[in-house]
């Protein structure tokens, strides 16, 4: 299996510039007693860092792909990504969605120009995978993509440009693009960094296998548990190969902790963060004896909180 | 009387360069239909603009004055400006508050290393002085200082640096210093920008002070009604100077349209601001048709909200 390199992240980000912001580095929450650095893709384009996979792979294609349009499976932060990057180029675009998606997240995606099909959630990817042969539509998948690693990737690299001393990086784990796109960057360009993932307990799938040393499946039984619900999803076997090679450990954080770890962010920081986004500051805060010392730099991964479990959070 | 000029701003923009951050400019929420920037002085250090002033006067200040100390009479950002900036340079700083101040402001300003002192609200500006005199402290008031304008002027500089073709630019007015200090660099480096201010209808004294040509003077029973509380207190003689120089108009906002901005600014860009930070968001929102055209830069002034105010907003 052949995993991505630097230049691919380099390319990645040339491609992406015109449409997927530099965000920039900001400290962290006050209050918290330690340094900490924070790289809010809450501030991103579509509110998440997944607009840079989106973007690498859609301006990757070739103009006769992007005539035909673009296709992929997912009910987050990807779909309007995706809709996004498409729209930008003119390109169709075609979102599968389960049919239990929350109608504010389809109106969302539909917003941004995207068709929206929605079929029981067991089909989704089989579904995306028929339209995408059948009218010939490029699939873009969420995570299991070497345009998609290496988009995600570019966060790694603008925070080693612009913290040219970190010591330490804490990225989220989900499906696992960003954390294996981030590790490939921060390893190459500064070796003695350390790299680590954070994850829910209850969908610790990555921890896991690295431990183990073979790929795990948990179940979205399991999985859906997590109120951080874009670390819910598996790593593929191009993510794990990545992890494997680059990271250099995993934490879990518990449920409490990742709303400990919005509440912080919210008023301490003046960030809006979603869980998934905040599970690298609940490492922080609550599992430093795990985490190697030195100048720390926590993705943020993404600010698409539901409203009313931000107003829960906050009213304690 | 005499006004501050770009060239204070910009000797204000060196020696405050050290301490206050550079905050980037962003795009406004998503879903409002219209573009819009934003300049988040939520993620300014210490979570206002404030520090910019109060680091501008105590950088200003001789070697002997650092040593005797500063003063201020402020319960709200100011305060917390001031302690961070004298810490900074290892002055002692006193604090004047009310002493119906909320506990957390008192904590908040004390654990920057400041001492307290507490008086009845009528005596504050009083005892401030007083003390000053006794212990050759000096005093930095929250906005009527040539110093502390000249560094809330450095907003001003920043927006036109970072949107050179910047066409109008919101600010909200409160005792005056930031949109003084912004209108003055705004319409020296881009003559041809327009500076609004922006006042809640309850604490409307700018308003009706540029309307009549004359400062006008609103009791504390009135202000004391909005919201907004960065925003209750009177200009003085010298920020209504600055005001009648270069502002080029002024517009209020009612209270259910601050709240909305706070929570629009949540929840469509990720960011908590208080609602006097919101203040320019909520004209823009609301009162488009009194704005001049093109493009528009808000000024968020700062992200210091009651953490169950904040959580009322969410809950809707």
């Amino acid at each position: 299996m052949t995993l991505i390199s630097i230049n691919d992240v380099r390319e990645a980000a040339e491609r992406i510039r015109p449409v997927a912001r530099r965000t920039p580095v900001l400290p962290g929450p006050t209050g918290i007693g330690r340094d900490l650095l924070l790289k809010p893709e809450n501030l991103q384009t579509t509110g998440s860092f997944k607009i840079r996979g989106a973007c690498n792979a859609v301006e990757s294609m070739s103009p006769h792909q992007r005539k035909l349009g673009v296709i992929t499976y997912s009910s987050g932060n990807h779909a309007q990504a995706l809709a996004y990057a498409a729209r930008t180029h003119g390109v169709k675009c075609t979102v599968v969605m389960p049919d239990d998606a929350k109608p504010v997240k389809v109106a969302a995606t539909k917003a941004l120009g995207a068709d929206v099909v929605t079929v029981p959630p067991a089909d989704r990817k089989a579904h995306a995978e028929r339209l995408a042969s059948e009218n010939g539509y490029a699939l873009v998948p969420p995570y299991d993509h070497p345009l998609v690693i290496a988009g995600q990737g570019t966060v790694g690299l603008e925070i080693v440009e612009d913290v040219p001393d970190v010591d330490v990086v804490l990225v989220p784990v989900g499906g696992g693009a960003l954390a294996a796109g981030v590790a490939s960057a921060v390893k190459s360009l500064r070796p003695t960094a350390r790299v680590i993932g954070v994850e829910p307990e209850l969908a610790a799938d990555a921890a896991e296998g690295l431990s183990s040393g073979r790929r795990a499946e948990w179940s979205m039984t399991q999985t859906g548990r997590t109120v951080a619900d874009g670390l819910r999803t598996n790593l593929s076997e191009l993510t794990f190969a990545h992890l494997q090679a680059h990271l250099d450990g995993i934490v879990t954080v518990a449920e409490h902790e990742l709303l400990d770890a919005v509440r912080t962010l919210a008023t301490g920081a003046h960030l809006v963060v979603e869980p998934s986004g905040a599970a690298t500051v609940a490492a922080f805060l609550h599992h430093a004896d795990q985490l190697p010392t030195g100048r720390t730099v926590a993705v943020l991964s993404g600010g698409n909180v539901d409203t009313s479990l931000l107003a829960d959070v906050l009213a304690g």
